[in-house]
């Protein structure tokens, strides 16, 4: 999983159906400091996360596991919420 | 799920079973403010998207599941049509 | 998926008992207006490829879905062979 | 599978129900040589590793095997602990 | 599938269960004309390959499918031992 900070969010009318009523969010992955790095993304939200806060996703085909049964078309989903980042050495 | 417009399309008469009578569009990944970024890439349309649309899509196992329980061979599919983005920090 | 010209195969007398009998096939991914970009990459043709042929091919899990439901050890595989790629920008 | 050290880990009260209980550790990745290379990431152990230690770690869907049969939304489990690297030519 | 050449081995004890048993080989990723290119990984050995072979190895998912029905978390593994590479134009 990678770090991220929420910094925006997608509005979209005609979409997939199975994405009907799941907040698409706009992320920045940053490093373990803080610091932006890479390109932004759009993820699903599944633990609740909004604006400015530090967030893991996870990508590939298991982020749409929080939806199963359902098969959701999504290939980056946040996983957590994160309270802090312990690095021994950065 | 990364953002793109569209920008052509792909003619071709051999190919894989599955893929017959769906659209191949050709994709220009943008950033948040509409920039182009990285290369351009094929994917199928799940959405009835246009030329020139902005669109986000999926990539890897779960750009298939729009047309499950067919399992057609694809990597990225578009799953919506951008009517805004919005980001508190570029 | 992505467009690459075919420009050679490899010959592999010891493989995964799957893979007998499939062409294997070395691949230089292009642009959409033919020009070479990125890596070389091998790959399985589900569709009758053959030398110089202007191809685009998928990777991943689904990779292998030609095979369904054989279970092919592949990343990437031929899906279509290209007649003409139109693009309104460059 | 690639070569990392464990270099820290992430608190984390609100996340998905699956992670519950998992530790979630930073990971250096680092090449044969034992230097770094590329940039951290999160990772799930699934083998009891402790800080600083060598390990190397899978991506992608088969992350989530080693807690099969449950459906656990992660891209990068520790799947082991290296005793020692063997490499005939840096 | 990639180009690589075996250049060593992984010694591990404390590992994931489905791994007891099986070689993790480092390989050095080649073009086809036998040179370097990028960074060394792990993969598990699903055909015999021995040390300064050139082999060709699958990524993601499908890495495990030699293994099938057992779920191995393994992303990457040789399927194939090269005799010859063929490529008209470089």
């Amino acid at each position: 999983m990678l770090l991220a900070r929420v910094i925006g969010n997608v509005v979209s009318t005609v979409k997939n159906d199975t994405l009907t009523g799941k907040k698409i969010l706009v992320l920045q992955p940053i490093d373990s400091a803080g610091k932006d790095r890479g390109e932004k993304l759009l993820a699903l939200d599944s633990v609740g996360a909004g604006a400015a806060e530090t967030v893991y996703y996870c990508r590939g085909r298991e982020a749409g596991f929080p939806w199963y049964p359902d098969d959701v078309p999504v290939d980056a989903t946040i996983v957590g919420i994160v309270d802090h980042v312990n690095v021994s050495r950065q």
